[in-house]
């Protein structure tokens, strides 16, 4: 969509008046992260925020937090400030885990503790996190506690999520149990909180409000599941990462857990060789153990699973109260995320 | 003070009906620190929170916030929530300092990210900070915003001190002007927030939680300046960290500014030579840069600095509207901080 800033902002001053299109919460959300004013100095601390919120992204939080806001009310302007939060603290959790996990690269572009230093970065995900913490305080007022409350035991959670992926790196004992838990902290609560927050301040009940956070809860798993089916099956050309990263840093996915759990014998052997061994190429680890994983079926377990987890979200989904005219774009958005190649 | 369980809390319970001292008020706070509850899992990001906030401190922020609180009622039990955030809040800061400086001992114990790794030293912390607004977030409703509001830029400023305090150490171009805003913004702010929140907690005008809040700046910029003195003219065995700490990483405190300053011909030779040698021991280079500060008298000059802010602070607090017999304990806390030597 390209249009000139005035034509722009006149979209986006009519867009409050009609359902907003998710691609259109989309811009809405990047003009007005592009528009955050930051003090220019310490350019230490603000420079880098600037960047990582310039690299991008396909801004999920926020635009669900806008749609879910549109479900119940066609006016969205007061759900905008609480969903930058939202998208501002995601981007501090990539922020401080690309130091934890020292990646070099994140959207394409060098990360922030690499283009700067780990200091820069630590402090930069600080300030990050109260800017967050900044927007959010912006919700109605009315509203305030109870987003703030909501808010602050999901950035917990995010950090338990963080917490138990570095753990799993050590630990040998792994459930898909765990894993699941693991990425419902680590990634679908935030999902959910920013479907429930856009809910309360359209002025959902309570029940609603919480049949979206069930949305979220299920949705943000399926996702994950399917990232993970993406790193190792998708297309490299479209997925924008290099494909195999989890295999080669022996990521506990879904996949490798149940690998683990299914290989006997022979196959046994040579998975737990293939996640011991130093000296191989990177491209005869992935082939090899991409050759396990069909060879055990995983593939089809891990479909199973996330087809589970889209299911469970939809029928919390199609059990909102609201006018079936007012649902399908939310629909139709999620559907899209599921069905991607990157 | 030592008492059993059941007269402490009874000691805790009866002093929410009359003037607080200083001293109770740290009980009180200690007691409330000790007895938070966190989850037992996930282990590696609740058992740093518990070790630092473990390893005790003046807690005078939150004894400030009380101690402010009292100042108008009588009743401070709606501060205590708050004033425990505002010290979670600033252990969070010494934290993740801690990590950024490479400190390997906080109040005599080893820092997290030496007992631990830098990872769960950034993680804890972040959780910390999460955990700081979610005390924050149990303010009175009514005034929830104004807290919330106060409490965030006071956070982001913390950080841009931090910021500044780093950057520091690159420039040779530091001005006094430069170092005390800083430490304005680095330690000042978070003080005068905490009694600014407690004023308005206990229902103070405007005017005087302002009062409040400039009485906290220049008392903060006093503190830093005798820790300053402290780190080179205090008594060992009484400073509780080792002499001289400032002088061996050039830290560009009031002292150092001030003698680089005033210092011509051969004893700004020499204090070059101090500050660019790297084979010196460590105690010849503390006695010679001790030697070039008394040869320049800047410790005056930094006593005279430091009576000037203390006398800014006590003609703020001697315009609050409240009663003189009221305001005795706040301002023989803050001298007896004044006079401390550790």
């Amino acid at each position: 969509m390209h249009f000139s800033f005035f034509s722009r902002t006149f979209a986006l001053s009519i867009c409050f008046y009609r359902m907003l299109q998710a691609e259109e919460a989309q811009t809405l959300i990047n003009h007005r992260l592009n528009a955050l004013c930051y003090p220019l100095a310490p350019n230490g601390l603000y420079e880098p925020i600037k960047y990582v919120l310039g690299l991008g992204g396909k801004r999920i939080r926020p635009v669900f937090a806008l749609l879910a806001c549109n479900l119940f009310s066609d006016e969205v302007k007061t759900a905008i400030e609480p969903a930058l939060g939202l998208e501002i603290f995601h981007n501090f959790t990539l922020l401080h885990d690309d130091i934890m996990d020292k990646a070099e690269i994140r959207r394409g572009q060098v990360t922030v503790h690499k283009k700067w230093c780990d200091n820069v970065a630590i402090l930069s995900g600080d300030a990050m996190q109260i800017d967050a913490y900044r927007h959010i305080g912006h919700s109605p007022e009315a509203q305030l506690k109870q987003i703030f409350d909501l808010f602050s035991q999901t950035a917990m959670e995010v950090c338990e999520g963080q917490q138990y992926d570095m753990d799993f790196e050590h630990r040998d004992d792994v459930t898909l149990d765990d894993y699941i838990e693991m990425i419902r902290l680590k990634t679908a609560v935030l999902l959910a909180c920013s479907l429930k927050i856009g809910a309360w301040i359209g002025g959902a009940t309570e029940k609603d409000a919480q049949l979206l956070y069930d949305f979220g809860i299920n949705l943000g798993l399926a996702f994950q599941l399917q990232d993970d089916l993406l790193d190792v099956f998708g297309d490299a050309d479209k997925f924008g990462k290099n494909i195999g990263g989890d295999i080669l840093c022996n990521k506990k996915t879904f996949l490798l857990i149940s690998a683990l759990k299914l290989a006997k014998g022979e196959t046994k052997t040579e998975l737990t060789h293939w996640l011991t061994t130093n000296s191989a190429s990177h491209s005869d680890k992935i082939a090899a153990v991409t050759r396990i994983y069909n060879e055990l079926n995983v593939k089809s377990l891990c479909q199973k699973e996330m087809e589970n987890y889209y299911h469970k979200a939809f029928a919390a989904f199609n059990s909102l109260s609201c006018a079936k005219s007012r649902t399908n774009i939310i629909c139709q958005y999620a559907n899209d995320l599921l069905c991607r190649e990157s």
